[in-house]
């Protein structure tokens, strides 16, 4: 934990033997694994938390969890298998964060209907698919830094995230960062840094 | 004009020369010229009505506007000469269509301050470059058709317009179509028979 | 239906339990499902008028359908499942529109032996695959708007869609506008504005 | 000229000094020289034969021109660069092959009141840029080969030839073959090759 | 088969469903069905020629074949489906045409040691996945039109084929042309045009 | 300044005049500049404080700078304007931030002799072109937030930041996030905002 | 072996059936077999030395492995199947070669501490995926030779081994070459010639 | 010289000015600049040995020459500025390297010519744009390792040398290693290492 955030095992291009030598060769120190997908899953020891929806399972002890002043806002239904990524590493981190759903800009006023409550946190993951007009759109009316994740949600030329991508990108909303497309687990390690940024850490 | 809209010639691989000959074979009748650079347009015969900025000219008597219903949206001021493009095709066919412009979604309250005003269009054509998010909001407030026109106003993954460009096919607000990168000419053809549509012609 | 087109679910990054649950919270409201197999289906409720080619679903009351002034046009038979969407999804607004299939440009003479009834439309939606060049070929013999829809079918260049779609934006026929690969919905649904935009509405 | 067509050099990467040292080599064997500015050729000998619209020069004697039974196709005046250095290569070998321009399909009267002198040519060479929906229409209407030459007129999605050529190699019109972009000199060596090809040569 | 060559069936995008019924429809006239799966095939009625490596099928009465003059020339064993479509769609319309295999250009000497009979065909057909630089040296040995048909054999930069295309386009001999990713069948057909050119047709 | 970041022009695509009457417009409000070009300042009044390395001008009273907190690391002589691009807009904002250069990874022992600095800043901006190596290394060695700046510095696959902006976003270094190639601006901004996420603000 | 390295079957296009007969035509003759999945070896005779992880089969005789002064550098376990590629063609050839894993750089000080001993190669093999910035750190810190062998491991921009490829050509760091996404096979039969290339073969 | 090879200044990215300050700072100390352009050159100190072609300056004392096993295959005159790069990289580092220029494989016989000679390095350079065929060619025939440098030298899908860079990693001809396009400098620094490999260095 030499950079602030634990270790993770990217559970996708690996055997389920592989995987499980690791948990053995971790001897209880506590782990995170992303991208575990449920046949997988089967083939590990009992002592798992895992979670379907979010492919991710937390190995070792539970941590109680704080409030974080983390915000996750998600576009639609489809983005929350990414959207619940970030919220399971923040939760392995020991931190708290509320997933604010469906509020794509097609539909302006959901947004605007929860604008308060997300006016409340100190940094933002935002997570969205087609053309993630959504970050811009967020950008623009908070002050919090703005955490893209584009998803792989679409099809087209939104096909595997690239459109959403592109958004996060090339948006003149001031305040937008992106990470990769999917990539929940390196938004909530982002988060986790920037809200040590301000305490002097 | 079989079609419904008069010809053009797009002057960009073209030379003086050729433009020339054109207009001359063309005898009077009426002629839109679109990306005619200042250079080439020194070349030509006086009596052309040449504008600057959307780098349009109209050979020919110029017709008196009668009112359009189509409204032009624009996002940026680097997004006038395209949105220039469509006002100067619709006035060569004789319709008035005024820009409303600077209604970026990065500065949310501009789009609604003006949005009374642009629901009062039949149908709108949407200018913007950069991630082109205007497309995605613009249509989720309005009922008429949206014909987005992405422009070549970007850098970086946005470059040539191609942000902006997947933005307009991947979005998730139903009701937005989309033409070319830069294509002003063919959003304002576009525009013309949609008019036409509704009246049965 | 602020927009004046109701309400869609997409349901293809949605499990059959996230659907459910969205038909069982709509109550009885209207709902167009789009992009669902007949594996997810088959997890749904019964009550739902599923037509498996353009893997569509209605669910609540079916309305009688009304002349739409909508034709769509359709290059090859493997293009039917896409012009099926946007047949259905005219359908769930109440909206007869019939389908001219086979008309590539191949054989141009199946073309011009529909073209009458083609230019008795006020709107044209065409969908085609490969290279697509019925769009340009379509647009240059009527006056009605003619709505691209690019088609997923096609190998080599053209897998994907993509050769499609970029002849479809890159068309010099003016009044070809275009959505996304495979978006019959959102032609749909932009038909529906336009032929609303020139009754005033 | 072991392959049955002459030594060409392709003088875009090359300074005039290299160019003309080429010549020198040469000394007095024909030559056809490709993609010549008229920069550089105001550098080189005088004795050549220059056209600058196809940037195309020949050195050494010129041949007396025979019927080839080619014919070059054109869709629009931007294309006569390409089409003309196809014609330029031909004549080089001693071959008439006549250009029949402003057939694009946007206007499909224009191309059929030429189909009768098109349907004459035992080969075609078809040049087209934008989204290049003649080489499908064409193809279907003719009996000969259809060599498509894509052409780097267009932007947006057409920049630099590429739906052009996408459409090219797409196309579901069997009986079409395609080069490289602005590759008219490729299209007419290929064209000698297929005029020799029924003759048992 | 109004342009010299027959019609044949894409059975890719289509269902068992479809295809039978379209040869019903055909009431006995021959068909070429091209892209059969396995799976496909069986649903349809016995009486169809079915080679389950090219995935064709011939439907209607078998011709004898006579000599045609073209020859398929063929990189590896992995690039035999695309040869083998070639070939049967030759064999569709009457034609025989030699398969010559194994004489990719890492072992140069292969196709050295053929290359007298390679020379006796009047139209080559190439067939290369990988890098394809077979179509580059096959014609500068040969005075006959090549045809590449670049196949979707290969893996990294060469997937799906995007290699072998570049370098079939892109090649500085003289005398090759090309057709989309994997398209024997347009192969075949354009050499049926390119044997007839010759002759007058 | 509803967002906590001021109001920026972005001049690329504004002609001078169209500055000019913005800067009017402004009348004596606080105003940044960015990617001016030398020749477009000369056209331009002369109380603005211009930066022709990072071509930023400030309009203006120009504030005291106090400590940021915020430090920009760059690989390469190359990447100073982007670098200075984000110095700028902080001092536009009264922030003081260091530029730490040529601390490439081809040379790691460079970097590691800055590393007791660079670990005492709680945010870091980092800058590089070519491959971006920097940005995954740099991560691993601190603990505060990285925010990638891909600049378009760079040939072959490099060019325009592709392979930069790839290597910044496919990273499996956690805590990296992303703004778009050669933004310096956008990084400056997202570090303004993440200062304040700690405090509370 | 003309070229000095023996010869391989790349079974990915190939039916069981098609490998079944390279393999009695060899008649004992010594092969290498890459890409060969667990399904297709059951099809095969039992004498194959056979390795499920990187796929790959040796038949006839084993050779006793001499060592080579070729070490392979891995950067994560999911690396571990195209290190294996290569470690297995060096085996073929007789040659021993170590793999040296879990090098990644977003830990580098596990690189660090392996240090000494990869210096000791005469040509090393870099295996790395995602980004990729192992590469460039690895070349700056030894003298040898380094091969990147981008791998497809990886998601988003990473996808296919895309961002990995460019950075291994991107890279400022001088003696890096690099051969196709996942090539070990590539990757050794380069090695193998370079360090004959010292001792004058 | 950590690593081998000496330090390089990449200009293009650099001004004059910044480039003489470097120069300076050198302080007499050798140095290889490379990407200089002639106006930046007429801008620096005389005592530079500059070549335009190349656009290369070596500052400090030239070393004398001595044999280094190494040789330079170059498919055309366009390639010469690269194959240039490449040689005086080799030179500053006191090697020398023949250039043997025109073999490119469309006219084998000249590369066949030349064999003999070719076969007698100890390591291979070779620089080829267009479709590079040349490199796969020249794997099959030699035992050294074959270093691509494919160029930007082409047109259409051959653009900015991405066809030819393709050829170089999807060969299937085993030995062939690649570095970015035009990157002449990289090559001769792997080439540096290479011969070093096999002398136990
Ligand atoms: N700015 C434009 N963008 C797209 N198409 C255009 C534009 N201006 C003219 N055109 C179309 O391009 C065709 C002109 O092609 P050409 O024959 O080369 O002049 C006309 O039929 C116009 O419909
Ligand atoms: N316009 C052209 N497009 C494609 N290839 C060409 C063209 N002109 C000449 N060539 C070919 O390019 C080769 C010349 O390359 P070089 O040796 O660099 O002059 C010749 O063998 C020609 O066959
Ligand atoms: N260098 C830059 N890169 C990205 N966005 C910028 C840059 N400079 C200014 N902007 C943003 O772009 C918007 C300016 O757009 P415009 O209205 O066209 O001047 C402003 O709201 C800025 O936030
Ligand atoms: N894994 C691999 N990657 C790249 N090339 C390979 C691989 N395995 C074998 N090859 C090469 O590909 C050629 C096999 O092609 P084929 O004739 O289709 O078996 C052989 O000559 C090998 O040099
Ligand atoms: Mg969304
Ligand atoms: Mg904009
Ligand atoms: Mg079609
Ligand atoms: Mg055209
Ligand atoms: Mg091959
Ligand atoms: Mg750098
Ligand atoms: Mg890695
Ligand atoms: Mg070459």
């Amino acid at each position: 934990e030499r950079t602030g955030t634990a270790e993770a095992i990217l559970c996708d291009g690996k055997t389920a033997g592989q995987i499980a030598a690791m948990l053995e060769a971790a001897a209880g120190r506590r782990l995170l694994l992303t991208r575990l997908s449920a046949e997988k899953r089967a083939a590990l020891p009992d002592a798992l938390d895992y979670d379907p929806l979010s492919r991710t399972a937390l190995s070792g002890e539970l941590r109680a969890l704080r409030d974080s002043g983390i915000g996750i806002v998600c576009a639609g239904t489809s983005d929350l298998p990414v959207a619940g990524e970030a919220r399971r590493t923040l939760a392995f981190h020991g931190l708290d964060a509320p997933v604010i759903a469906d509020v794509g800009v097609a539909g302006l006023w959901r947004l605007m209907d929860k604008l308060d409550r997300i006016r409340g946190f100190r940094v933002l993951i935002a997570v969205a698919g087609m053309e993630g007009a959504l970050f811009s759109v967020l950008a623009g009316l908070v002050r919090a830094p703005v955490i893209a994740v584009p998803t792989s949600v679409g099809y087209g030329v939104a096909e595997g995230g690239r459109a959403a991508l592109s958004t996060a990108l090339a948006t003149c909303a001031p305040g937008v960062v992106t990470v990769n497309i999917d990539n929940g687990f390196g938004a909530a390690c982002a988060a986790i840094r920037m809200t040590a940024a301000g305490r002097g850490a």
